[in-house]
């Protein structure tokens, strides 16, 4: 066996070293880092089950409203209507979710879980506890004040 | 003036109230509000001076790493090739990033910063500091363990 392969690994990271510059000590972008690290190791878990990360938080929060209309959605769930729309979509295509019009305003369109829904959804929670426990485990004994700190970003910031 | 507005909105607020369900307690799903609101906050103040959030910390990542590849870049950045590209396909496009061939390696291409991607770093910089402000005034003396907390999330989920 011969050096080279490894060699030119070694040359490629060192290549690679990153300057963070001022993004290094502020909220912002460590907040950002944080929260991609957390989704990418949840989309690891539930595309074992063939699901996209960003489903859980919609599935249980139409499991958790049931007939809740899209705009209620979209705001308990952070997203603006043009990436909630698709997703909705996707989800009444594979029947999932059921998409019913309101009775008295034809306009607005209600949402609730098929039973097929319902069954993909406590698998979702399995891996969500799996990822929750992982969490719990780098947060460790400030779980309190770092969920408290959140929920006033969530609530101040947005 | 009659009251059917009025009573209209508080009607449609009411139907709006949202159960969290099990998302309520959970440090994924906070994170990700959390995240949200910062990023919309930012949004507001940077789309004042006609520039997208996410370009900010990419910009950054140029401006301390001249040379930078596009791969290096998607590490730091925590974003995917297929998000990045065309991010620095528009940047290139705009005149605000320059993206030349590695004389050694013609298939990766080096990024770094126009005289006019520095010039408009510098008005985001601004637009960034105001919104460490409006982060650190919400996170008050827990600021050091918060950011702890979030860099040992990036480190050790990711």
């Amino acid at each position: 066996m011969h050096k080279k392969p490894a060699k030119r690994k070694q040359a490629r990271n060192s290549d690679e070293a990153i300057h963070l510059g001022p993004l290094a000590g502020w909220l912002g972008f460590n907040l950002r880092m944080a929260q991609a690290a957390a989704f990418q190791s949840f989309a690891r878990r539930s595309s074992e089950i063939g699901v996209q990360p960003g489903r859980f938080a919609t599935l249980t929060l139409i499991a958790a409203n049931p007939g809740i209309t899209q705009t209620a959605l979209s705001r308990a769930n952070s997203r603006d209507k043009s990436t909630l729309t698709p997703l909705i979509t996707d989800l009444v295509r594979r029947g999932l979710v059921r998409r019913t019009r309101d009775r008295k305003d034809r306009r607005t369109y209600r949402l609730s879980l098929t039973a097929a829904g319902q069954r993909l959804l406590r698998r979702l929670n399995e891996c969500a506890r799996q990822h929750e426990r992982d969490l719990d485990r780098v947060v460790g004994r400030d779980r309190t004040l770092f969920l408290k700190l959140l929920r006033k970003l969530a609530a101040e910031m947005g």
